[in-house]
């Protein structure tokens, strides 16, 4: 599909309602996810910004919503320097009480070993914590299988605990509110697994892509994840293209923003050439 | 049942986990929302945390998630000196996107509507906004049929609009986050009524007993809300004998803390006599 | 001009710029902001909101700056129960430091007070503070001549002294962001008279409108006021009808939204029968 | 002493030194409390202000520590409306732990209550909670003791509970963080009687002077009382006289700032014939 | 004392009392510090957590203050990778006023240096800043004294500055709440040497041993240090068997909490055989 | 001019007078900003810190504005480990409407693009954003020219994103609020170029000399940027001399603090002796 399209059509839209009420996803592929390992954030915010105008001028403008919500702008890069593109599994949360504690509770089958059981190679388990920053509930053990079955890493919206080892032994990547050794709680906190959850305000289905590093966390829509990957490389190509130009004219890049059409076609025109 | 005895024995557990899993609830009398009416809150906070030693004392140590929890530490009084004790209907959250925006708007089967409709006499909405306390969805036209059908309040983590209307107008009690004229959002953002949700931070089970006033919102259990309201009439009774030692002995209140089981079983007596 | 038409065209945007150029400004007339005081803050927020779709539509989808940009999401009535809708007059800030507070001092050509005199009958000062919300420079001196000269009130990212004498002698309304007693700052910590300024993040042009009361502060660009509360003054209406009709038919709100076009014409006609 | 004198001579200080370690103090009149409830908290701060120059000029310009540190910035009035000038009683803070809650609990010897017997009249208790304002330790049984005996008020940067009786009853007034109905600690977290406090990061020395009012809460030290309420009265006037000339010559007040010495010997005279 | 034993008997309770009153206290041993420093964070907060319910399990009911309070929340790692374990020094803060800045500086008998001077190898200087984090007392020559005399680091609610000096030239760990390159006061504002302080909301007694790395600052009272001690580290082999199982089963690690007793008999039968 | 003369002469303050008013700058010169890469923030704040008691011996007591004000105490440092000291270029901020972005956008004549060019080497560029933190509208091609011109890096109260490639590629020193992968404005919000703003709440005059490291950021107006080297350089070999002494005699630095005179002029003597 061009990224000229509308970015939801109607049929879209009906599959889309089935995909919230199952809680079945798309299949992102893992080439799509090694092309997303390779762009900036901003170019993710970019695009999602990009796409909301589209789908604007092809409705009645009663979509206003912004994809400035797909930005979980108080997330932190717990293991700094770490960039992943991967598919969202994902764990909610229901805050326990001594009652609802003394009877939840369920061995292997609490919603959060049967989470990290779900997960396996390119995906990563977004935990709604219900901004609980202060607590660290998912600790070394907690993850220990998230390691062994090969997921990527690691976002919530509270805290985590025991960090050097899922690092340093694990090799996961974490995004989370802070640290803590506090749990604050007992009894599993944990309520439903690989449903849409809302992690620091940001709507997360399953299948979603998450792209993160240490600009942030972003998520982006699992059936838009190859518009928005092909619109990033072509600007990409744009960008790298008015540095050139900015470099050589000795020139301030306001020149050469926002990118006429004719640089535009260009850049598509070179890409279609060498066959992407 | 004895405010001695244990708060939740084994069957208690089993239909409390049924109830979770269902969203069925125990019907709370009028009878017992008039008497918590008349206590204060902190009174309510202290008899959560008796009860949480008690269930400590008769199991083995590993429920020790506090009572504290069921107290929504950042909400406030946004219709100032009105008291309220109601059945909690809930309202669940998701956050929208532009392509959930697209599908998910459905009229008077939006989320928050069916909400509205579900409650009656008695009955206050409990509005999970994942803590956006930035934004006010809620104004005078969604609370309209709240009014309309005799609900007494609105409690949300999230901010609310209109205000003057809701207070002056339509008379209902609001706690929330704090004021706000933006909705920011688009597409209804709410997702499931009438399940468990967290406002809060806090875990709140449709049928559970909200009691809320200037001090706060504090929900109380709805299998325990007899033994609580048992309880705190009593301790009421027993602060009031020491109010009347304190004033007469003219003495520190120190000198009768903790209470003496004497003078507990003193006021026991005179209450059974009372036929209380 | 219609409601309808394309706020803001090709010349318009000539005379703005000029506008904000030369600190000159439209004269929003009494009658627009006597029509503006009885109107809620929501409805200019939301008229805002639905200019902003309109606008989108009529370009080529890159203004999508949002209308929420003029709302002052954290300051708070610090005079509660007055609303108000008047003309901004405007005073900028410059943190001082001992080399400027030593040669900057200019007694009544200090930029505050002629500030002050600038205002007259259905003028509010806003007032730039950098967001400091911990002084309170602005007290019941600096506020008199204010008072003396018909202002309204006073608007601010800071906080404010002698509120007391302010509310109840001059009864001028004010909105920022606090009390102080303490204003740790020496010299005239303002610069200029009448420019544009950011204020809690708002853009303030001197002559737009400013609409504030509990709900918070909006702030009504001038060259649109008119527009504004043409379409609050019909949707008002329209409101009022679908909350006839949720009455009437003991229906949901949700069946009535969003409003249909059948519904919108019918108040048109009704208002153009009435001569509104 | 005139008011132009440095306000710390050398003598004073051995007296303060001893004063702050043996927690003996000056006796503050009643009269001296009752001209200080006629003056704006405002005035407070900038006759403090104002003695710290003079405290500069006399000495070698290290003593530069501001008396902005009498302003507890962050307190909030609980009773909106009251305004007061009273002695301060204290009593300091050291959070509990289980081991500590086992064996310090003390019945009536328990500090908070000994703070509260040694209340009287024109007392006010400061309470350093060490800025815990999530919990209410200080609720309706603790403070009744101190309204027993006559006690104006309660001061603290914790949360209080039972703020309705505390007002409406006992017609205390209270300035603090906030309001909560959760204790959180068991054990008393109070340490010791009429020391030298922080309350809030402000300094208070039993029997300095706390000046309260919607605008918040100031500590005047004891041993500057007299000299502050004379400076603060005699500028009052000074401002009373600035605010007719501004009225009369219908004129900027930036006009006649800083007052000129004639206008301030102007005052003097006139206080001197009238005998103040 | 077996780790099953009541934490704290009577006889330990009078101790205590004393210890507090009179500032002395119980020599940790340094092979005691050299075992916790081989610990995670999570296991000590997590002994501590079981303690707590020991002793609630023998007494009745009213001990529940939580050992979370023994967590310091807010304190960052401001020389990132160290851990420590360490015997506590303390050093209580008044904030100062000009008044008493100007009597209260005593050279090299004002607190901080007598405190600075307390500390030898294996100490740890905790600093009770009354939260103040905006300012940074503590700098590279109030610090050169407990570099000199072999201690291992400062633990303060304030801020921290000439940290890079601090942290590379002499070795110190350093946690506190920020770094901060401004004093903001004068006077030294320490007030007492060696005695419990609160320090971010946690009380440290002299002697108690701090543990602390990137996961935070956790406080072990030292009557009980070689009970938590010998608690983590039966718990830790518990979990390394509990990890090894979760491996050779391919299975979630919730079949295998809470541990078995049978388990918990296993490791300790192990320990006993190697001696440990 | 010896640091013991007053700061700021009568000639200066009609010289800084001008210079606010037009924007010209004094040239501080690359060989001062050498001197001050060497020495800590600490030294400058505490130079800042003298020279005010300095100015306030010589006046009326009446510009205690404080240097503090010099301090950006809620930056960061968003590429650790550098420090720089540099000239200030600065740029303003205006929030943007859609009314003003629709006319306001002007290519490479756009406010951002301006001041971009205005630097060469040795200067820094502060950019005002109305300390909003949560949007990072400075990234990689904002910032291309700033790094062409050879400018050493960025200071702002916004958020920065792009950041690795700014730090990585183009070496630049960014300080500032934050990152962040979410502009959330469009049209350029900037609004003028070298005029004074202010920035995290503090004063910055183009030409004031930054001095910056992970301590944080320090404004040394221009006029004085020379005295402030010269105290400092001599302070810090007070403080060498004070440190030898500590160590020799295994001393307190309080015995040594404040430094005598005659140590002051030993080290004077000293400094002259090396032509310093």
């Amino acid at each position: 599909m061009s990224i000229n399209q509308v970015a939801i059509g109607a049929d879209a839209a009906g599959d889309f309602d089935e995909m919230v009420d199952t809680g079945l996803q798309t299949d992102v592929s893992d080439e799509i996810l090694r092309r997303f390992e390779k762009v900036s954030l901003q170019l993710c915010t970019g695009a999602l910004h990009y796409m909301t105008n589209q789908v604007r001028d092809s409705k009645n403008g009663d979509t206003s919503t912004s994809w400035n919500n797909c930005y979980m702008k108080n997330l932190k890069p717990l293991t700094p320097g770490r960039k992943i593109a991967a598919r969202a599994r994902t764990l909610s949360f229901l805050p326990p009480r001594p009652d609802t504690a003394a009877v939840l509770r369920k061995g292997e089958n609490s919603p959060e070993f049967v989470a990290m059981e779900s997960c396996g190679p390119g995906d990563v388990l977004v935990v709604d914590m219900n901004r609980m920053s202060d607590i660290g509930i998912l600790g070394n053990m907690k993850t220990r299988r998230l390691w062994a079955r090969g997921g990527v890493g690691l976002i919530t919206d509270g805290s985590v605990r025991d960090l050097d080892k899922i690092r340093d032994e694990y090799g996961l990547a974490v995004f989370g509110a802070g640290r803590s050794a506090i749990t604050g709680l007992e009894g599993s906190p944990f309520h439903e697994v690989n449903v849409p959850v809302s992690c620091d305000g940001v709507l997360v289905i399953p299948g979603d892509v998450i792209v993160a590093d240490d600009d942030g966390v972003v998520v982006i829509p699992q059936q838009l994840a190859e518009q928005v990957i092909d619109w990033i490389e072509e600007h990409d190509q744009v960008e790298a293209a008015i540095a050139q130009m900015v470099d050589e004219q000795d020139a301030s890049p306001g020149r050469f923003y926002p990118p006429s059409e004719e640089l535009r076609q260009r850049v598509r025109d070179e890409r279609a050439q060498q066959g992407e």
